[in-house]
């Protein structure tokens, strides 16, 4: 498999094909918009668990169960699982791969976790390193409240530009022979902090991440806007996916109504209270399996970008008035080689 | 590059090489065994900086810079870095490298985190993905302290089982080119759980992760120990380390004295109060770069294992009763291709 360095992205000739992929989400994410493209919905939020964390951790197990189900596969099929999520110690991914017969590297990028992973995993394959990958990311809105915030039946008011943490898990099968979706484009992010400081508005904070990315995307590629036939960030919600748009504007790349973002995808703004839209680790990589790679399959979008992006912030550093930085891993995903 | 399976192996036909590495340490370290070994000590718990989580991504930061300086390389000379500690979030790698010029993968294995970026990294470098990339792994004994146990100020007692995390970090540099000492297998673990839910005695927990890397490692190379000069797991302290030579030696793998833990090397038992020895993602990552890569260097062995141990346990899955998972992934160095 030929793979071809433009500057900061990684091109490959052939493309590595997205074999099989699978999302399972909760209440909320099943009343969404993309409510019907699920593979399950659980709307119990504890999914038959003791906790929201062990509940995080089986969102995993099943999404994973769930895509192994569609490609056809097996665990034995797989030579590695990339797995990632929010909570402290990464426990959601830990958890869920206990005892199983499988390989595992942990990752972090906070909300980008799947692009990490698309982006290592592509890279992997593509080297000869293995022959077939599973990625996979989650968050829960209750865990991730509790730990990042206030316990919930607190009540805590929610600032207007505030995202809503996705109940759900993505999970994605790579290999190096297949029929596509492809992923043919890889970048891996570099982290970026403008001195926002404002863990209320994360959006804004992880913006200027998605500006680095996504310019060295086009202009490695010599591609712009509009050779694409979807460009979704995620999940910079509505003001990150605003300055985004303004600001790749001002830079000569035209982000017309073909830009939008998984925080924006997952749920209906006006219906659902979500202030500024969805995010966490589970919004990016279940709107990706849910509904992109279907619609890349359906044929209804040839060629996209997918850029998650995190804010690599914690509690701990807000405390010390440290501002966010953030990073946006993208990749290319086509219907063709 | 040729990278051949060898079962859960890989084998690189020319071997990886480690064009440069450094470690960092605080006063403990220094006054422990291995301290003339480190490229920098310093005595201030918070390296200068504000927190103790500060401090942590200094470490991170000198210990790179040290790495660069002694391979002669500047930043740009680098393809990725991949990096990873214990703090919530990953904040230690994350605010070490923000607004650098470098594309970064965050990594989670806990203390293990060394060995998964040796292998990620190796498996990267021997398919083309990439020329050169960093790897590093820091953890500090006063923001572990009071992020897994008790603010230090309480001054609580210590359970004998229990180990002392490493103020420290390593940083290694990789390359497809270079004079070695040479990376040439690499097998990324399994989560393993055998029920321990003791946190204060994690070398039993780790114990069958590192039982079950180091068995693969040996079939699939058809190696014993005696065909190596050195076998370093880490951090399973005196406890683990008892485990691993006990339960290897009933399945026929003798593990005599050439077989150590990065967690009895760095401190001196019976000068300094470490309890069961010391741990952390920055006890294995400045061993290795340290003491280990130094000795094959000066031909003290020529072939040794590397295999770091994670305990991926989070305070919270303490408190709800969860037993603790645990991972070891590994790699063979070599003086020679």
């Amino acid at each position: 498999m030929e793979m071809k360095k433009l500057g900061r992205v990684t091109a490959f000739s052939r493309g590595i094909s997205l074999l099989s992929c699978a999302a399972v989400g909760g209440k909320q994410e099943g009343e969404g918009p993309l409510g019907h493209h699920f593979d399950e919905i659980d709307t119990d939020s504890f999914l038959g668990c003791d906790s929201w964390e062990q509940a995080e951790s089986e969102l995993q197990r099943r999404a994973l169960q769930h895509a192994l189900r569609k490609g056809g596969m097996t665990m034995e099929d797989l030579d590695t699982v990339l797995t990632g999520d929010l909570l402290n110690q990464c426990i959601g991914g830990s958890f869920a791969l206990r005892n199983e017969p499988l390989a595992v590297a942990g990752l972090y990028s906070a909300c980008a976790t799947m692009g990490e992973g698309l982006v290592l995993s592509s890279l992997l394959i593509a080297g000869g390193a293995m022959k077939r990958a599973a990625v996979m990311a989650s968050s829960h809105f209750c865990a991730a409240e509790r730990q990042y915030r206030m316990p919930l039946p607190y009540g805590s008011q929610r600032s207007p530009t505030a995202q809503w943490t996705a109940t759900a898990a993505g999970c994605c099968l790579l290999g190096r022979e297949g029929d596509g979706p492809y992923l043919t484009h890889a970048i891996l992010g570099r982290i970026v902090d403008m001195g926002i400081t404002d863990p209320t508005n994360m959006g804004a904070a992880m913006a200027p991440a998605a500006i680095d990315t996504l310019t060295a995307l086009f202009q490695d590629t010599h591609t712009k806007p509009q050779d694409y036939d979807l460009i979704v960030t995620g999940d910079l919600g509505a003001v990150g996916h605003g300055i985004v748009a303004d600001l790749m504007g001002r830079d000569g790349f035209l982000m017309d109504e073909r830009y939008t973002d998984c925080g924006l995808l997952l749920y209906d703004r006006k219906k659902q209270d979500m202030h500024a839209g969805g995010s966490g680790a589970g919004c990016s990589a279940s709107v990706l399996c849910a509904y992109l790679l279907e619609g890349i399959k359906g044929r209804r979008w040839k060629k996209i970008i997918f850029a998650p992006t995190g804010a690599l912030l914690s509690p701990t550093t807000t405390f010390q008035k440290e501002s966010i930085p953030a990073v946006c891993h993208a990749v290319v995903l086509s219907a063709e080689r």
